[in-house]
């Protein structure tokens, strides 16, 4: 049977067009998209739900989803909660759709907070670092639980057998960190289930040196988009110098094609969005400037989590782990 | 007169070869290295402290301090609080050096916490970002005060007329952040003498959006650690692309030059050290992998704030501007 999944398709700077393209691009027999937007969208044959609002990129999450029900956000949201889809992406207001599926799809049982849960591509393969924003400010016990997700994310998406869970703080020794990161830590040592490896630092993101990398969401924030900003900056250098003369254009030209494999490893689009853990069901949020080919790559991120059952072995861990002083 | 730099001779993981040679590099009419180290340490006609004891980069900070008063690096920060040197540059355990620097070197009045400010190399100049790491945990003042010590910084070092600030958090506008940035924001905004303009994000940091981005040490290091190993990780990456095949081997010698330049400017190496604000004198902390340029570089940096008077010019922002809160 296929995977059903919807697509909010006002979501994002590009859309309606480069979603309802991802959209088509990834439809087959596997993966049905269902295009939640107005009654004008042009969908190209694919399932459509007629929806009569649209979030905005700036609009406050909880006035969006109250006041905004019938939006294409929010109804393909409920999709899931309703069990009409099997998971939802969407590029729109991630705040929105944070607060839509808190409302809509709901916590897991035993989930004290939901995490956002992206794929960095390293040097050696993938790993996950979670929480990446869903929540600006975490208790330690929260932190213990991101662990716990991110390794059933890294065992079924990533094909991690063992996956090796380690804490992002400001120097490897156990004694380095806040206050935040040191109770995490002697918390993380204590948990069973768990192949905690202890803190890595900011500097080996990129090298894999761990499946996992926890941390709270205003950090994790703040070094994924330093990590992209930076990726982005660099190339971006990079062409300017080698613009700068004749030689260098030669050059430059030369080495094409081994500057788009790294683009491309490197480029947030390859994995096509973030996961939004500890829900009873697949959200993927995309980049606001997600393009056809990143909403393309998250339907397929989305439809594989449903069929790795990622909900399921969330259910099947989470609760018995839950710590005591939730 | 010239300015006399203490120059802690065991610090770092290159000691003593590179900090010797980076000091020679730079002894002159203007700048005079005082060397702090063992008494068979070749010197070549520098300076000479002879010192008894080494503080290793694994030492904890308040043991060490207290453990090894005759160590190259406890006497060299004392040598400013004495008074017999103008500032002191170290490679060593940072930890151990903001101790020492607190205890010999001491707060200027008023100041809450000292914050260490590393200059990043952004696409239109140089920023400061403080703090990068001198205080894991922080509170909404503290985060004023670095506003100011920063400001400084930017105006006498960064030669930015009128430095404007900005707040690092996940996104731009004023609700975004955790409730440190969130009541901080709220504080920089009513603060006078400050040129605030709002939150920044990770992602612009190399971009040069402002003169000054101010945060904790935690989120600070983390941001920095993140930049710095992201940009290695996709030069590192870059060349083992281009030396993946004999058209890129080609390619890659022909960009050359502008790869150096690149490098060069994004090296942290360039600028040598980071620099402990809100003391009573001028404390320069380098990579534990410093080269000899990296040495020299730090100690012109060092050269440089006591001739621009940094300290004096904190001091008489300082006081008047301390939140009463503290």
């Amino acid at each position: 049977m296929a995977v059903r999944v919807a697509v909010d398709a006002l979501g994002g700077d590009r859309a309606p067009d480069e979603i309802v393209a991802g959209a088509l691009d990834v439809a087959s027999p596997e993966i049905q998209p269902v295009l939640f937007g107005p009654a004008d969208l042009d969908t190209h044959g694919l399932e459509h739900v007629v929806t009569i609002d649209a979030v905005e990129m700036d609009d406050k999450p909880a006035e969006a989803v109250r006041g905004k029900p019938d939006s294409s956000l929010v109804r393909s949201a409920r999709a899931v909660g309703d069990g009409v889809a099997d998971a939802v992406v969407s590029a729109g207001n991630t705040g929105a759709m944070l607060a839509a599926s808190l409302l809509h799809v709901r916590r897991l049982p035993g989930v004290l907070r939901p995490a956002i849960g992206v794929v960095l591509p390293t040097r050696v393969g993938a790993s996950v670092l979670l929480d990446a924003g869903a929540n600006a400010d975490a208790r330690p016990e929260h932190l213990v639980q991101f662990a716990h997700m991110g390794s059933v994310f890294a065992a079924e998406m990533l094909e991690s057998a063992e996956p090796t869970v380690r804490l992002l703080s400001i120097g490897e020794e156990a004694e380095k960190g806040n206050q935040l990161t040191l109770e995490a830590h002697r918390l993380l040592l204590g948990e069973p289930g768990l192949r905690f490896e202890g803190n890595t630092e900011g500097r080996t993101l990129l090298e894999g040196d761990t499946d996992v990398v926890v941390t709270d969401g205003f950090t994790g924030n703040v070094a994924l988009k330093t990590l992209e900003g930076t990726i982005a900056s660099v190339l971006g250098a990079l062409r300017c110098e080698i613009e700068g003369s004749t030689r260098g254009k030669i050059g430059g030209a030369l080495i094409r094609p081994a500057t788009r494999t790294l683009r491309s490893r490197l480029d947030p689009e390859t994995h096509g969005g973030a996961y939004l853990l500890g829900l009873r069901g697949i959200v993927v949020i995309s980049h606001g400037s997600s393009s056809r080919r990143a909403v393309a790559n998250a339907i397929r991120l989305a439809a594989r989590g449903v069929e790795h059952d990622v909900v399921g072995r969330l259910a099947a861990r989470l609760p018995q782990r839950t710590p005591s002083t939730s």
